[in-house]
């Protein structure tokens, strides 16, 4: 354990950038990363502003930041992909490797993972951090570290369209352009849909997906999402909706817009049970897939992002220094329209 | 045309055996059958006391009965692969070879399918039937005609077992020990299930299928399933759950069964839309299929059947002469618990 | 029947322009096309080099050509999806609905298909066309006529895609960057890998992949394909190898190129046998696929390609005349490797 | 360490019931398991006669065996799910959980695996062995040791019947009717597959398999298999081939065995390169699959044989005790047609 300053999150409603002490020793299989850009995420944001997400209860002052890349300056015993220099993004949740979920690939769902600010973990708003080198991956040259810590989030749409099980020329709708909503459909055009019909009701969200080839943008308060996926498909519907707003009454109309045969996966969490028509998912015969964070995606997102199939700069809204980290939350918390995400660049 | 008795549903509350006109004549690619053995199925009864299942309505008399095997009495021109005298049972619904949803192979959801004894089209209660080859299979000689006549509500459990994409030795859950429910319950465990917990309130429908190896029977008002089924998974969960209840009950506890990675395969149709857990669905990553009838199962349910992997002789509960059709529909209509399936043999 | 002018093969290595007696007239759920652009397909030149292809033998002349786009120009009873005047192209090989691959879907493995100039069907190098409305397909108006015949042979691109089940992100290796080879990695990279290793001995070829975002060329006369492949993946194996060469040589090695529990998909046709090993198949725990031309693949390319995520018209390397057909032909005979796509262009 | 008696393979051709110093210090995580019975493996004689298997070569005595069952002794720290008294059975292969096999749920094919009775691990012909609780299965209690020490073998189907992804009511053909070629049977038959169709030259063998519900013996020294296949199943094909015999001529005219879009399951390794008609398996469009030994499968293993669809006891040819394991293994090189699996009882 070494003192070093991080971003705190002492209890609801109150941050502090102070000293804290937090794990430096690095083991064998570990290693030791120099942060360089940690975003910020809405999971951050309501610790802050709710003290609290489902079952996890900010007891005790903790780290925010679980979006980030730096370098490695510390390699542990028996690591091998990994030296000293390399620029790195990491995988905030660490799964038991022994565990069943684990052990038949599907670490997310793991109920022992210990993953990066979510209590009683801390996050990594610090400059340094040990990590399982496991969970660590090197970085192209040609993609920035505000990029490496765009991995994270990406990798929540990667999620998404994998369990999709997209056919290459599918059609995707994407309900609900925020940050996530935004990464799900740039995940589903680079995994194989040719398009995209993303809608929302704020217009500077639409504006930048609009930015992607093969979005398009359906602003539900102009246009009927129906309609627009009936135009589109000839009447057949869509092969895929992703359902990303997390909003009860997206899921009133939701059964109307897969083709018989499709599939609706569920990216949005509402907190209370929708109400969901069972007759008319039979009567199509859909599938209603679900995801839980991610696994095994960030290879996959660094290896479309570094052939430049996939660009997520744009989506970066404003960078702000280290010292500035209560800031940058205090601006998250607004959630302007037109912000997507929110970076900190941690002190060189 | 022509003239021929047949159990016709009058109207809502009223069947009559009398003469109507039925089609007669035989056209390309069409058998004629003369019919042995119908069975009397659930949408049978439910036209007969409520006059109509959703958006079909009794306007007019129609023939009741679609579970049906015969005899090949004559044979349409182009037709190989069946003869005068073969043994036959037939899936009652035709669709449009050329939509779109039958030429992906899903002529189950085919909007244009004609289906026997669903508003306008009349069932097979009545001596003889013209239908598509393609819809007729041969009755391997160890399969009865009583029992053809079950391929039909057998079809349903295979649609339900395939669709749950069963990995072998899987274990599963079947709640809703109904017709509809022991047939999923024995597809499943003839689809490669090592064991099917099958939960229900009446005890004599347990009573029945519990006389299929693999079946844990759990009657729910003594026992807990939940509980049941962490006994037997040891805690980890079932791979797959068949919702067969159509009880909006079911619907608020369901998410605990599966397995992280687990599915829902929706069997039952409650009429309203259900309470839906999607949190908890998402913390396991679950998978939730629907079926609509069956496409390509009837030569898969025959196999299983005459390979002698399949006994469905136990769930034919009592056979009555065509002349008594009334009376089986009133037996059927009582619905007791140790009924699963009434039959009705035509003359010869 | 009606007399029309047409590039026929009257037997192996001769070519005629000149009228012939061809279908003309339209029944329901046809329609006729006025053909605007016809592509020269390798099968086409084999017809015309070697007389046959495998049991397909030319014993009578027959027009050429299979790769088309055109205007509806009339429509029979029943059509509903198009209308005069539309830009369309066309699926070249139509199945019988009722067989029983049909049914399941996999209609192109039907071995009733009758398939545009494969012995004894009649191509498409003649002004009109009668065809079934099913297997036309609506062109978008930002896809041009040139592009639209593109569609067939992209379609076989589209097909593999489809069988090698990719996961968002996949890393593919193509073997050849041939017309096919090409047209398979960028349906590959369309359909969600990351990038495509593309390998041949022919660097023109590999100069006119390269500009497509995401393909890495390997000239292997200069550099090991495994080494390539080592690599890019850091050691752990190609997740999907695409075999377009047909080279015997090219199975030689090819179990070193795929990563543990990787897919092989084989496009290319070795006439003879190859020498497969199993042994290093099995420690691998790979899965090889095939594909058949393609089913459902032109609704899916057509939507790639209008929404600007599929740019075909680079691999068009020359456009003669209908006059001038025979002249195509014996340019595509001498196969420079420069050359990807030979089309002609219909009269007005 | 401490000295146990064992059987020891010295070398090639020599093996001796002697003292060796074995493993004894328990671990966290692992248990001491008193054996009880230990099958005679088809690879365990093979190191015997040959002396190596591939790259692996007996280069100091090595312990034989490795198809086992038990009774926990003494359980380690951390592990839960076993306890002192507990009736076990063990996978033999314990892989590195780190490592990038394992974590995307393919621990067989992880290169780091350790796996009894392969150089330079010891087996566990021995009367006590420490191994990895997560590898550790408990057997109900209608499941015997000798029945436990079966599962190895019957995993091996296991897996090949998993990666067929039979649907319910498949047809199955098997050939090669040796212990793996019956197991395999048997699990794809538990698995969901209407029948098997089994291939053998050996009347004795396939006189053993047509003992299990379902299978359909072909020997084709008198008839011809692809007849059979074709009269089964009305000239369609079959819908997965299990390729058991490891013959280069099995290959000769497999692919006329599966039906348009069936499956090839790779199980029979042959040495060498075999000829493999990649045109005829383009036609029909056909997937083959590979396994190595297993994964996941001793759970789902166990259900199946504590649910009674798998009785596995017919297959035990001979049960001989310890102090004649050379005996036992004498016997197995004789490779008698009738003898499936010869077991050796340890000490009590």
């Amino acid at each position: 354990m070494a003192k070093a300053k991080a971003l705190v999150l002492e209890r609801q409603h109150e941050l502090r950038l102070r000293d804290i002490e937090l794990p430096s020793e690095i083991g064998p299989g570990e290693v030791k990363i120099r942060l360089h850009t940690v975003g910020v995420c809405g999971s951050d944001v309501h610790y802050y502003t709710h003290g609290r997400i489902g079952p996890f209860v900010v007891e005790q002052p903790m780290v925010l930041g679980h979006e980030a890349a730096g370098t490695i300056i510390e390699v542990g015993e028996g690591v091998r992909h990994l030296k000293v220099g390399d620029r790195v993004c990491m995988e905030p949740g660490i799964p038991d490797p022994g565990s069943k979920a684990s052990r038949i690939g599907m670490y997310n769902v793991d109920p022992a993972v210990r993953f990066w600010a979510t209590p009683p973990v801390h996050g990594v708003l610090t400059p340094f951090v040990v990590h399982a080198a496991n969970y660590t991956f090197k970085l192209p040259d040609n993609v920035s570290f505000a990029e490496g810590a765009m991995v994270e989030p990406f990798a929540v749409g990667m999620q998404a369209a994998a369990k999709a099980r997209i056919v290459p020329g599918d059609t995707a709708v994407v309900i609900g352009a925020g940050p996530i909503g935004t990464m799900v459909a740039i995940a589903a055009l680079a995994g194989g849909c040719a398009r995209a019909i993303v809608a929302d009701l704020a217009q500077p969200k639409l504006d930048i997906a609009v930015g992607y080839q093969g979005i398009i943008p359906v602003n539900v308060r102009e246009k009927s999402l129906a309609d627009e996926v009936r135009q589109v498909t000839n009447g057949w519907g869509a092969d895929v909706i992703f359902e990303c707003s997390g909003s009860p009454r997206a899921w009133q109309s939701i059964m109307e817009l897969p083709r018989p045969g499709g599939a609706i996966v569920v990216v949005g969490l509402p907190v209370e049970p929708i109400a969901f028509d069972v007759a008319t998912m039979s009567t199509k015969e859909l599938r209603v897939e679900s995801v839980f964070r991610y696994a095994h995606q960030y290879e996959r997102a660094i290896a479309l992002m570094g052939s430049g199939k996939v660009d997520l700069k744009p989506l970066i809204s404003a960078t702000l220094p280290f010292a500035e980290s209560i800031a940058a939350f205090d601006r998250a918390v607004e959630a302007r329209p037109s912000d997507v995400k929110i970076q900190i660049r941690m002190p060189d």
